[in-house]
């Protein structure tokens, strides 16, 4: 008999199915036991009877303590009391391991003893959840960009670049060379781009700040489109739709892991394209009305980014930022140079930026003066350069960080809890 | 008017189109031009007439040079003769960048120097043509798991492990402590499969070996699944079933790249399962009857995996190995515990190893034996430890290398072609 995962078991009421799991919890109540069951997928409760099952398997299931691994056969029979739904009437039992003093009981534990348990926090209604979100957020966003044309490239980890500083920078020796662990794939992606039309990256990206906050990773993911072809305003109607693709397939296919985390999802179904628009200087107006001291020219931080937020049901770009604080591949306004032609997209229920983005330079003698002008390394950038060189065409792209969106998209309070295994200032093991 | 893919130009015949795209090669026949333009989807045929166009644009046309950037409207027609069984009669031209001096013509250049011009060279044939099918090997391998309830889970890539030497490592220095760059993300999912059933990590994966081979790339992705409750003979035919599927659909959905590479495809028709199955013992008779000096207990090398591949015509499992020459985690066989319950998978065509897999071991103090023998620090290893500790399991897994399955399936010579920006020994620019 082979085995059905317990999301599964609706298409087998009334019949016989082998499930193999963990338990969750007991209860005993006299000649019934009720066994709630984890596999992965979901939960299920199954009954244990003492009129199905002989002495020596009753008692053996009366002894499951959390955590137990396990193996069932028994029939299906829908309950809509029960947990998803469905039950199973227990016919025999199969016990791998009876485990005994599981470290994390079902009551609060504080957070600084679960990270320490990482390893077997991951098991948690709570962030298996959230892991399983992720892989819905991953699987949407690659669907939605391979239904549209666009080939994923991988680009290197490994890169020979430090141009703007090691400061953020991971370095590694590489074969007696300095290398350093990339912090975005696009440069690359800029060159695939001509060669492919529409290309992403999917990848671990790095960046060493000594920083410890609710919104940074030592290592993270980025989602990385890059479009030959395509202006700016193209780029943010892309971004607009995947944005919407993910959050609607996360409702459609995750509506169990929501619930656990919670999840108030009629903020969720706000975000509905389009998505409200303001410049640079119309958010710093609007700043400085709310009170903050901020003037033209000043980056946003966390608390303007919530304020911006705050004013929205739905995710706001912040477009035209001046091109002095915005980098140096950035495509000027053709109306006005001082301001770029790039755009951060803001998640809505204050989570902060999810995405930056912009046209790039494709003018050779503007990329050059741009990077004599930010005093980087010319040679370093000559491959960068023949892009211009070699049948230059208009192109942009954005960055998406994917433990963002998850963190905003599952409503969580700390990015630490968006990937199995975060690696932060203070946390590396295991 | 908005743009078309020249790959999907079938949809259109009869209409008017806007096509974006390179200069791949031009003919000049006194009153008709004749232009095949790529826009990294595909080649089309443009045919530029004076009776169509302005006297200036015609000669625009005429002026147009290998890899010049240009956006075309014009009447799709269906012609069995030209690339692509289309072509397009243009009514007008925008010309972005006529390119001057383009470094790589259509005429053999030497591999050092393409090398050289990476960023340029992934746009020929056929460079573009291994990243589409490299693309739909990606694709192909994540439906095939996703479809099977498999959730995708990143493992970290920044690792506190340097277990078993550092001699191929990579290191990193993480904030005063060292790190390692992770060869395998498989110790971690053993942990995440005992929290989601069935999970898979599908990233970057280093070795810092000083090998300069046709096999062997710095920087390598590795897909990695890994299930609870699944055995060695279970594993082994999912990894079939995923092989079959992978070559099915690349055979299904890239005719034209595989035509491009002049990939011999009735080879990969015959990738049907089952696989045949030979053990470890059994090949060694088969070598030393073909006259290699090898004994029991002696690894395999490229030499002895190509005698065996080409007595088939499918790859081949080679299970059983010595559990001395194999990792500390494989399960040993429950009959025979001087062998490991383990398979690798040989290509077809002598293209070699191309996944690695085992039952791991889950009973907690044969593994605590296994780490003593092997001399592994078991401070280290006492989270996975704990895995066998609280419910363990019997589990499974195995790695799938990215790069030398596209080697195999596009059929080419040498490893570096098959991802944008190798890294190899001396060679990490740009």
């Amino acid at each position: 008999m082979s085995r059905v995962m317990i999301k599964n078991l609706g298409s087998f009421i009334g019949k016989k199915v082998k499930v193999s799991g963990w338990l969750y919890s007991r209860t005993s109540k006299g000649k019934l036991i009720f066994l709630l069951i984890r596999d992965g997928t979901a939960l299920v409760q199954a009954i244990v009877s003492r009129q199905m099952l002989s002495e020596e398997q009753f008692n053996l299931a009366d002894k499951l303590t959390q955590e137990s691994s396990l193996e069932l056969i028994g029939v299906v029979r829908e309950d809509k009391r029960a947990v998803g739904g469905y039950e199973i009437e227990v016919e025999s039992l199969r016990v791998f391991q009876i485990c005994e003093n599981y470290p994390i009981s079902p009551k609060k534990h504080g957070v600084e003893f679960l990270l320490s348990l990482q390893h077997l926090w991951i098991r948690s209604q709570h962030i298996s959840s959230v892991l399983k979100i992720r892989a819905e957020i991953i699987s949407a966003a690659r669907n939605f960009l391979n239904s549209r044309g666009f080939y994923q490239v991988d680009t290197p980890i490994l890169t020979p670049f430090a141009c703007e500083g090691t400061s953020t920078l991971f370095e590694v020796e590489y074969f007696g060379e300095p290398a350093y662990l990339a912090q975005s794939g696009q440069l690359y992606n800029e060159a695939t781009c001509m060669a492919l039309g529409k290309v992403y990256t999917f990848g671990p990206t790095f960046r060493a700040e000594k920083s410890r906050t609710r919104r940074h990773l030592m290592e993270f993911w980025m989602l990385e489109p890059e479009m030959a072809f395509v202006e700016q305003e193209e780029n943010m109607v892309i971004q607009e739709e995947l944005i919407y693709y993910i959050v609607s397939e996360v409702l459609r296919n995750c509506s169990n892991e929501l619930a656990i985390l919670k999840r108030d999802i009629s903020l969720l179904k706000k975000v509905q394209t389009p998505f409200p628009r303001l410049t640079y200087s119309q958010v710093v107006e609007i700043l400085r009305e709310k009170g903050f001291d901020i003037k033209w020219g000043d980056d946003f931080g966390a608390p303007h980014e919530t304020a911006i937020s705050s004013l929205y049901e739905k995710p706001v770009f912040i477009t035209h930022y001046p091109a002095s604080i915005k980098a140096f591949y950035m495509q000027p306004d053709f109306n006005n140079p001082e301001l770029a032609l790039c755009a951060d997209l803001i998640a809505s229920e204050g989570y902060g930026e999810i995405i930056g983005g912009s046209q790039r330079i494709h003018d050779y003698d503007l990329l050059k003066k741009k990077i004599t002008e930010h005093h980087l390394p010319i040679e370093a950038y000559q491959w960068y350069l023949d892009l211009r060189k070699y049948g230059s065409v208009p192109h942009s792209g954005f960055g998406l960080g994917l433990e963002r969106t998850v963190c905003w998209i599952c409503g969580l309070s700390h990015i630490r809890e968006t990937i199995a295994f975060p690696r932060m200032l203070d946390k590396i093991y295991p």
